[in-house]
């Protein structure tokens, strides 16, 4: 697509006229908005960081290996287990059909579970010789319910999200594995504060109206299931299809003829920093261990607002984009 | 354009998901916002009236016919005059064209204006026997100019939205009309926050992605010139054509396929109301006077936030809504 047909085509001209006029910096606050400051940011489904924001998180300042055995002594968490860390990702089965592939879940003991997952990144066996891959990842308000012995050690809510948006968290969520596993590009309808405790997330993002750039595919949904061997194999489900990103801006292939008009942002966490992720926002999600060998976060997600014009908007775009990419 | 239809076309569906997720009432408040609350408003793109939000000032409770002219004697003002109350308006020319038609603007003495004014509200005479009539409308920030020795009669800015928007306001106007001028549907790249001060205004509504309903067309530039004998005259003007809904949601014609899916929403401001008239909404402004014959009102404009996703989203709908029309 050159440059006159970018002024031709509204698809374009939405994504090349939204990066002209917010640029891709993500901004980076030293301390926490007011409810007032981060509601501008909403209105504006901006995102930014603020450095060092929960440095001084109970969680942040105590939490390592032997501090959770500790606070999770005897207790027995879920476990998402994958080939490849491919957690709720698109991924080819033998056939070469692109899934949607949801992992293997599994109970299993809080120190095994963290023992494996330390071992595996200190012992930096290659990529090819690893055969499964951890990690706690339970969406469902874990940190107040599975891990509730650890909720303590963080805020209940963020008083700034909590005032601005007129709720409590929907959900807060507590993240524990190490660098195999990566979370694959996705949005989600919450407004997201995602909130590092040990080790590094890198962010990949894009907004919303960038559909047309992100390749949409109705995906046959799949699992992963341990066969009788320990082994992994992919299964597919019955269900109706999942409407899923299959464009990843850190590899070539399925692209759409738009995705170069995206400008992916990066950003990377460190313990203690915060992330405002608008809602909507597609995010996919890597992460770094600390030196012992694990990554920690916790995410609070908030109901986002569906009055408005907002996400109409975002909806007809979405719309206009797989129609454009049908024809 | 019938259900089946409408779900399959992404203009009819952001049309109706707007309605039905939004509803169509206009909250009232009874007492202004905090500069937060307002914020949350922002976000949303949608109105509210705060009745009796200026009921205590100056302005309000001691306007009349007699204080105006005291506190403006002897000056001259500026004064829009059309034959039918239509100034910026689509009007057809004697060729029958659809002409995007300037008011004749002249100096009168505030005395001379604002007697015409009220007369003639209160002789009653038929539409049909009208010759022209007069509208105060410049807005150009006129309250802090034109007519400066009464700005100290409401407030400087709004302090709720100048705190929330982190802006004085760009432009504070003054209007003094009468029941036979209209102001045609049209939106403003402004936050606006309108005040009642004597008589009421009646506000048609449509939120900024109804860009398929309202039918913008390319009009040729005209003004009205007063002739030697006094008459008005439209005269069509050399100049590049203007943009301009054309659908008046009161009558019947120049629809297109979408207006029947908009639903306007309708509000009437008595003295001492607001209304946030959020940024790039349709509105339609008509006006009743008080027993002396004369509506008077104050507008306060603040920039609208062009980053975010808002104006992106929005520019896209109406690009993909006249580019559907245009097929």
């Amino acid at each position: 697509m050159d440059e006159a047909q970018t002024l031709l085509d509204p698809l374009a001209e939405l994504v090349t006229t939204y990066h002209e006029l917010n640029g891709s910096i993500i901004p980076e606050l030293s301390e926490c908005p007011s409810a007032l400051e981060f509601m501008r940011h909403v209105a504006r489904n901006r995102p930014f960081v603020v450095r060092g924001g929960a440095a001084g998180w109970k969680a942040t300042k105590t939490w390592n290996v032997a501090a959770l055995k500790d606070l999770l002594t005897g207790q027995s968490v879920n476990v998402a287990v994958t080939p490849e860390g491919n957690a709720d990702s698109p991924t080819r089965n033998e056939e070469g059909e692109l899934m949607f592939v949801k992992p293997w879940e599994e109970q299993q003991s809080f120190e095994e579970f963290v023992d494996f997952v330390s071992k595996q990144e200190l012992s930096k066996v290659p990529v090819e010789s690893v055969t499964e891959v951890r990690y706690a990842q339970t969406q469902n308000d874990n940190l107040r319910n599975e891990y509730a012995t650890l909720f303590s050690h963080v805020e209940r809510d963020i008083p700034w999200a909590r005032i601005a948006l007129q709720q409590a968290p929907e959900a807060i969520n507590l993240w524990i594995g190490n660098s195999l596993s990566t979370t694959a590009l996705h949005k989600d309808n919450y407004e997201n504060i995602y909130v590092q405790i040990i080790g590094q997330k890198h962010f990949v993002l894009l907004p919303p109206l960038a559909y047309a750039c992100v390749n949409e595919r109705q995906l046959s949904p799949a699992s992963y299931r341990r066969s009788e061997g320990g082994g992994l194999k992919m299964v597919k489900e019955d269900g109706e299809k999942v409407p899923f990103a299959t464009w990843d801006p850190d590899q070539e292939g399925n692209e759409t003829s738009y995705s170069k008009l995206a400008k992916p942002m990066r950003v990377t966490l460190n313990p203690g920093d915060m992330l405002y992720l608008p809602a909507l926002w597609y995010h996919k999600v890597s992460q770094s261990c600390s030196e012992e060998g694990i990554c920690c976060a916790v995410n609070y997600w908030f109901d986002m607002e569906f009055g408005g014009s907002f996400y109409p908007l975002c909806n007809f775009a979405r719309s206009s984009a797989l129609a454009a990419l049908k024809t």
